[in-house]
């Protein structure tokens, strides 16, 4: 028997080489190499008696007919951040080729078609942008983000008219939801969960709705030898206080992440109690309504804290996106799917975004991480096994044909 | 009666227009500014009958004869920071200076000679080295200074000479301590305690002694939204808890002082977990055993918080200078004269170093401070009054004649 998990993980190193960068993999929307990996996908496709097409921002989709009016869609993205692992993205897409090309091997027609979609975009390296493929697909798509330039000047219009799209159909082009059955996306975990439980797969119960706050205090500055501890305004040590109060409020609240990854102390020099510090805090949860509690609590601790140091404090919400839930009966079949395939059915949240929270304006959404080592992604250390990716593509295997039961029952 | 103080705070003021920059007071060792200073204050010390010389680094050497053999030293430093205040070392030279001409126009002389000293350099803003002035005056030169460059790639040698010293008499050409009987300087206290309690002048105990750190923790990086938080190794948790350690272990052993002036989070990405963060770490106190005993006890709290969060920790001990305490006799003699003056003798380290630790090498030294406002120096919001400047001439006054008193006792 011919082994599929082999083929997916050699067409993965394939198109690792296929990119913008002499070292590393990159490869941005537009580009050569994304023009490439789509001819290069859409032969897989055609080989699997797909019909393929590239839709007005230029993802590449492909269908397999089945015996119904339904579609399902499966996918993931085919573009890459600069210096990226072979598996983010790409795998999803190859998985769901060659779930395709098990079903024409067996000669096997489902209830309803499969469109695999190869989205053009979603990790945004070009524009500084997220989820552009899926946003056109999903029928989402801000034509405000047109005259949104790349390093070199060029316009996102520009740039979808060079790469054989429609910039006047992009708003409005979108896909038909009515026909759709769901979307699933199988991609990487880019945590350590999996790992640690020792699972290959995970079923994912919804995407992390995120608070980016930029907090700050301020001090006063003063010789780090001339005044005294009872008489000082220390910006860092508030700061120190609150970055381990984020810590200690998300650990209170599991599943609740919480994270200072970036910090500054000013004037920054080492004999000078610091006047100012500025944190960066990031802050996610599945459920907007704990995400919110959290997050207002933190802001009256920065208070709090400001306030026994003599302290100002500043205090800005930068951005704020809702958690988006996974589909509840599609991923009760997701989970019947990885249990039929000998595995416990592990749930988790995704605390990173994917294409799978856009589609959720268009169907039913439902998602599978698959075990990667040491949680590594968006870095060439990016690793999964093939054993993993084999489970991986039964669990869709299973799931297609319990979506096929369901049809044929028609329940 | 003539306002002598007042006289002080005018020679401040004019002074501080002898700048090498248009904005701002600046004053290097060996610019023309330095010359003219040295020059204008050389006036002031002959028309009080004293006698002039420039020493072979430029430190400029007034003389008040006495009746005995001995003398008395009285000085500090005449060069400036960039954008620096009007009184930091300034004010000791000139009060200094206007010491021996109230002794002048009361006709009085002592039974021993004053020697005022304006030193050259003690900030170090040009060769980024500190008390190159009073190092020769004090016969503590080190020869290999002489190769330092400044930003223009002249030479400490070619500087001197420049400015009209002589390099090859900086070695062996201090000044001989036989005859002395110690030193005292009067300096603005840079730092909030006397203002704080309200008192115009202060009596220094010693300069502290001060380590500086270099401390660093290693965890490992992570997407800041799919790692749990249990999972996690975040290196600035782990530095945040480090940051109030040293806070705490300060402030549990007055008059110690410790902080964090820097601190770097590496990657630095808002949605990335910390993997690296590297502090400076400023320690000081006026006691040697107790700030290596602080020192000790800090670096093992950060082994155990690196211990606890499954991190690594550096430690890297950059610098260190021992405590330079203040003579006994002279400071009793000092607090006497502030008592005589009418004011409660306080005593306080000094968190910051003068050129009294250095003529520590030569003679018995003594230290006065003078309130500043809000602490604050290095700053051209550098701000004494003239009620305070009149009480440290007082003072100066009395200490003067309690060292006469006893000389005549000879005791």
């Amino acid at each position: 028997m011919k082994d599929t998990a082999a083929t997916v993980m050699e067409r993965c190193d394939l198109l690792s080489n296929i990119t913008e960068d002499a070292e590393g993999i990159c490869r941005p929307y537009g580009s050569q190499s994304m023009r490439e990996v789509n001819n290069i996908v859409s032969g897989w496709m055609r080989a699997a008696e797909m019909s393929v097409r590239q839709d007005s921002i230029g993802n590449l989709v492909g269908r397999y007919g089945g015996n119904g009016e339904k579609t399902l869609v499966l996918g993931s993205h085919l573009d890459t951040v600069r210096n990226a692992g072979k598996y983010d993205g790409i795998l999803g897409v190859l998985l769901a080729v060659a779930c395709v090309e098990e079903l024409h091997a067996k000669n096997r027609k489902l209830p309803f078609a499969v469109e695999v979609v190869g989205f053009a975009d979603e990790e945004g390296l070009r524009f500084g942008t997220t989820y552009l493929g899926s946003s056109v697909y999903a029928g989402d798509f801000d034509p405000a983000r047109l005259a949104l330039a790349d390093r070199n000047e060029t316009t996102l219009l520009r740039a979808v008219r060079d790469f054989g799209g429609d910039p006047e159909a992009l708003v409005g082009g979108g896909r038909s939801g009515e026909d759709l059955i769901g979307y699933c996306e199988v991609h990487i975990e880019q945590g350590p969960v999996l790992e640690a439980m020792d699972l290959p797969v995970g079923v994912v119960t919804g995407i992390q709705g995120q608070s980016r706050i930029q907090a700050g205090f301020t001090g006063v500055a003063g010789h780090a030898g001339t005044v005294p501890m009872n008489g000082r305004r220390d910006a860092l040590c508030a700061a120190a206080e609150f970055v381990l109060e984020v810590e200690r409020a998300a650990r209170a609240e599991p599943p609740a992440v919480a994270t200072v990854g970036e910090i500054r102390a000013l004037p920054g020099a080492s004999n000078v109690i610091p006047a100012e510090t500025r944190l960066a805090v990031d802050l996610r949860h599945p459920d907007d309504v704990s995400r919110v509690r959290l997050r207002d609590g933190l802001r009256r601790r920065a208070e709090d804290i400001a306030k026994e140091r003599s302290c100002d404090n500043s205090w800005q919400v930068r951005q704020e996106t809702a958690a988006i839930p996974m589909d509840e009966r599609m991923t009760a079949k997701l989970a019947q799917a990885v249990e039929r395939a000998g595995y416990p059915a592990h749930r988790l949240p995704s605390g990173a975004g994917h294409d799978a929270a856009q589609l959720a304006a268009l169907t039913a959404p439902a998602m599978l991480f698959v075990r990667c080592k040491d949680g590594i992604s968006h870095n060439p250390a990016e690793s999964v096994t093939k054993g993993d990716v084999g489970v991986a593509l039964d669990v869709l295997g299973h799931f297609v044909e319990l979506l096929a039961e369901n049809e044929e029952n028609g329940s």
